[in-house]
């Protein structure tokens, strides 16, 4: 268990009170600063400085079975404050926290070992730079980018209020946990969590404790220099209790605060506790001791004043491990088991409302939701792809119960309603639709919240704004949740609004993003597919981009059938041998459409392909991705109300693209689709240039 | 003037007092309907209830002369309501503000005509959907996504408090102007007013004031569905002057609270005023009134309420724009006429800085400065490009009064602090480098805010964080504003931080916003020549993309001169007939060269390309491209530690990529680029392949 055969004896040092809460506390410290130096990379001074912090909210608080870390009523614990991973990593290995393998079986391995921390930062390691989820047990979600872990926090206390108003039941209190998070200087700096704070404010999330480490450092210098407003009264005008804690070392102050946090039964709680970064180091109080290693001669001359050996490096003195974990687990194990013991008894008594937790838990949709996808007859009319959405949205939402979104304020427009089912607000959180305010941001952070915990979360807003929650998309693909992002409004087909609400480079910079799927289906048959799709994947994310006009919906039994979307990109119709392939998404599909049938008409040999998802497509293996785009056809047309970037794959260099090279303009759609050339004509036009060029 | 013969008597209408104030503001009220129900498509409802505050602000307060709307002391007003765009039309129509071209010359028209209004959100118009700034004169900023006009509106009340700390002196307060801004819920609920307010609190820009039209109705229904929260306790925290208005209505109260500003010298100040969305129509207090034509039936209906002639459309009663325009320019032109005599004073005595700030306004930098471009000598070990545009930044600020920057509390890593130099704080608006905090995204709009003020404004943090800050971006491409973006740690370079802070797709996203120059610069003196071209820019924002790590000097008697690099890309050095072209970009350039320069050892003729901006290239014509990749040789590799999105289009079906296609991973930087293949070694093998392929 230690490294060194050296008994500490707690008396030497300046601050040194002798008693075991310091020898834990200053084993958390030491492990930290140990872990840093030996990789000369990482954030030390935080660690040091919430050691007390974590310590007593683990050891006293935390409802946390260590050898269950997936029990579904723990207290969850979020640091926010990613780069101080090492607080984490340490914590877990003193708790003795298990580790749960992707199969979610128990490995018998510690979550994070001793020998672990000396890997911290290494590759492959289960200790990285910043905490991942599902690359270390016990992270339940990944940090690093500020204010994301407290945007998440405010998700997790949504769904745990939206889970104990579902399947509570008189003398079945399955669901009535809290979640804890700690926060920076950093995270309150950013307008995420304050338009988070705002909404777990409004929703008035008593389960949510949100600790802000206020130690005066930022990486620039002093707070002064950029942030002196008061913060705590701040969350006071967002409707939030807030308590002051004058130092960061005083464990009963902070246990007072926590008891505060426990008592209050219609509010959030906003902890403000006054820290030193890198306390009891000769960098104490200084930036110099936030992101880099402290050096050798400092850590021996921190570990001096902590009165610990200085030659000795992750060192867990003998009992403290021990103890830390006797103590989460006094109290997690037994309240863990009579869970268990509960949830048996409530499986009797509503064996349906169980299966469904079970179902959560394991991130699946009860069988027999497929049949519910509609679908659509053929219609030259049609119907706007954000309708179409709207009604496949509602056919699903009662086969799964997990179901749960909404839209940035713009539920109107998005149609992203569940028609007839209550709103989620503080006075009923039985409610399913979410109103996240104009808050882009956090509502796709507070979405990633919900998924981790097991909610099968959507937001919704128009595709421009995507730009306002780009963070939480990406930490959405890496986290691998499968959280679906509706956008509408989706090109210049909005029209009047003009080029701040047209979007023309976001389709490719969604595309762009490892492990998210993006789909732009082309008539109302493929967006029931691609709902379909989505509620598939189990993890990736999903964008779902649709027209705010009309589309034609296509006659299927002329095209091929809108199942083909799965494979990404299908041959719609179409000669067996073409002389010119004409590719369309979304929007601009029943336009491309007709111009393969104008070319048809006109004797010339065309192939129509339908390309919803290049994810999906790029999945699909060589002679099927061959099969859609022949290599010897090199003319080639595609056809979509966006920028052009990434299209030349597909095209290759003998084809072209009908794209937008600039921004839009404010005007009726019709207009602009002429000025840029979204018309039938100019696409026939152009697939005979192609095909010349091809010759 | 007017559409209809008749003269309005103000006499039947509920609400009408037979004021010429009314009558005044009745007309913008009037106008926004009509305009609105004209183009079928806008917003009616905010136009309709916050006219009295226009009407006030512009009459009574706003220091601007209509004839010379480009007067630099001028008061600015920001409609971050950009959806109200009506309001400001009517206003600008009014107050008879009078068009300047974009030669910078009076075109001997009106701003805004009725016949403009006639044609709010047409094709070409000067009125489109949401106020475009250089479309119309008078508009300060484009605004519409929200939060965004909060946001400069601070850049701009920065820059004023520059400019006067730089040029003012005893006797010549050339720059003594106000910031007003009328902003709404929207714009409250984003985060991003937030930490602008946040910064503007800390900054005391006493000459800042925001209105907050506070109408409790969203799209989704009444604020409290969404948004309780105390919005002036929030301003408090941030460190501003709380006002509150109760009633829009109330000019007298309205006008209270300006003076309350006008005498506060030590904060911003936030009026909060309580408004009725629609008023006076049959919709009014209803979020239907928002975001569509009120309908013929509820306009004629309104206008009965008011006393309008009901038949009577774009009326503009006998008087009333004569008496606004007066009103207006009684105030804004002596004023104006009494800076220019001063500016000619200012002249004699102080005619270097004169010259600065003729310079300033015509968006010039002084010749000479490109004389202090630096040059860096051939170096293998080299230095980060973080490093060197630390370097050839603070060779230029000497020479660049009006740059003006900072970074996101990232100063000491992204190096874009100018030395010596103090900080821009509230005891000292002489300073130069901005603190902007740990707030990007308000960071990027502040830095539009002063662009749109005369500053060569600068921002700086990691590229991964440009997810942050992404709407900012795309407005000042959109505004054609010449604001640098810096982003360092540009790659899975950044090592052990891990994917969270690793940008993988971030290149590909930057290069898909039109009229964006994004460029990577491949070694020091290419960073040298990316920040010339970035400041000879005046119509393009630019992005200089610079690594967390060393990159070699290269050897410019061996290669091509970096001058080059304003071509985009270009030949670095290599066969005159090449087999195989290798193309690198960033740090991976060095990387690409000793490829090169192996397989030139070992026979084969390539060809090595420094590819730093994708933008530029696509600038040059075919001839100059096919130059530099001949269409005959397909076998081509390109090297960047990014996604692949959009290189397809230069390496060719022929080629291939050595990119990321996966998120990154925490770990040293060697073991990285060993695990993703960004080796020499392979760099050579690829291009084997495609060489082979190519045969």
């Amino acid at each position: 268990m230690t490294d060194a055969s050296a008994t500490v004896t707690p008396s030497q040092g300046f601050h040194e009170d002798g008693s075991p809460e310091r020898l834990a506390i200053d084993t958390i410290r030491t492990l930290s600063m140990d872990a840093v130096q030996k990789a000369n990379s990482g954030h030390p001074g935080t660690p040091m400085a919430l050691a007390p912090i974590a310590y007593t909210l683990w050891r006293d608080y935390l409802r946390y079975d260590p050898e269950t870390p997936d029990w579904p009523n723990r207290d969850r614990f979020v640091l926010s404050v990613g780069h101080a991973s090492m607080l984490l990593y340490s914590v877990l290995h003193l708790a003795g926290v298990v580790e749960i393998g992707a199969d979610g079986q128990k490995t018998g391995k510690p979550a994070v070992s001793l020998d672990d921390i000396r890997q911290f930062r290494q590759l492959d390691s289960k200790t990285p730079g910043h905490p991942e989820y599902r690359m270390t047990t016990g992270v339940e979600t990944t940090t690093g980018p500020l204010g994301q872990g407290c945007g998440n926090s405010v998700g997790m206390a949504i769904a745990e209020r939206a889970l104990a108003a579902k399947y509570n039941r008189p003398g079945f209190n399955l669901f009535d946990h809290d979640v804890y998070v700690l926060s920076g200087d950093g995270d309150m700096m950013e307008g995420v969590s304050g338009e988070a704070a705002s909404v777990a404010g409004h929703l008035k999330l008593s389960n949510l404790c949100w600790v802000y480490d206020s130690n005066h450092i930022t990486i620039e210098g002093g707070t002064d220099l950029a942030f002196d407003e008061d913060v705590g009264k701040r969350f006071e005008a967002y409707g939030w209790q807030v308590i002051h804690v004058d130092d960061a070392n005083d464990t009963a102050a902070f246990a007072k605060a926590l008891d505060a946090f426990k008592a209050c039964t219609d509010r959030p709680t906003f902890i403000q506790v006054h820290s030193v970064i890198g306390w009891g180091s000769p960098k104490a109080g200084s930036e110099k001791a936030h992101g880099e290693a402290l050096g050798e001669d400092a850590v021996r001359a921190t570990k001096k004043a902590y009165g610990w050996p200085e030659d000795a490096q992750f060192l867990v003195p003998d009992g403290v491990k021990e103890a830390f974990t006797a103590a989460v687990a006094d109290r997690g194990k037994p309240a863990r088991e009579e869970w268990e013991a509960l949830f048996e008894r409530y499986r009797q008594e509503f064996p349906a409302e169980a299966q469904q937790i079970d179902d959560l838990r394991h991130g699946k949709i009860a069988d027999g939701w497929q049949e519910a996808v509609p679908s659509f007859p053929a219609d030259a009319k049609g119907l706007a792809s954000r309708d179409s959405g709207g009604k496949v949205l509602n056919a699903l939402a009662p086969k799964i119960p997990a179901l749960m979104g909404g839209a940035a304020d713009l539920s109107p427009s998005t149609k992203t309603d569940i028609k007839g089912l209550p709103s989620f607000e503080p006075n009923n959180y039985a409610g399913q639709n979410m109103h996240f305010g104009v808050r882009e941001h956090a509502m796709g952070s507070i979405a990633n919240g919900m998924a981790l915990s097991y909610l099968r979360s959507y937001t919704a807003t128009f595709l421009v704004f995507a730009d306002y929650m780009r963070a939480p998309i990406r930490l959405a693909a890496i986290m691998e949740l499968p959280v679906v992002f509706v956008f509408t409004h989706d090109s210049i087909g909005v029209g009047e609004d003009g080029p701040t609400h047209q979007p023309i480079e976001h389709l490719a910079t969604l595309r762009a993003i490892p492990g998210l799927d993006t789909i732009r289906p082309g008539d109302a048959n493929e967006v029931a597919q691609a709902w379909k799709v989505a509620l598939t994947h189990t993890h990736e994310p999903s964008v779902l981009v649709f027209s705010r006009q009309a589309i034609a919906t296509l006659d299927r039994e002329k095209y091929a059938s809108a199942e083909e979307l799965e494979k990404g990109a299908y041959v719609l119709g179409g000669a067996e041998e073409p002389e010119v392939i004409l590719i369309g998404t979304g929007s601009e599909l029943p336009m491309v459409v007709a111009a393969h049938e104008k070319l048809t008409a006109e004797g010339v040999k065309s192939r129509v392909v339908s390309m919803p998802s290049w994810y999906l497509f790029e999945k699909q293996d060589q002679a099927y991705r061959e099969s859609v785009f022949p290599p010897a056809v090199t003319a080639r047309v595609a056809v979509e109300q966006g920028g052009s970037m990434g299209w030349d794959r597909y095209v290759t260099s003998g084809g072209a693209t009908i794209t937008m090279s600039t921004f839009g303009a404010s005007a009726p759609i019709a207009k602009l689709q002429e000025k840029y050339g979204f018309t039938v004509d100019n696409v026939v036009k152009v697939a005979r240039e192609v095909m010349e060029k091809a010759k």
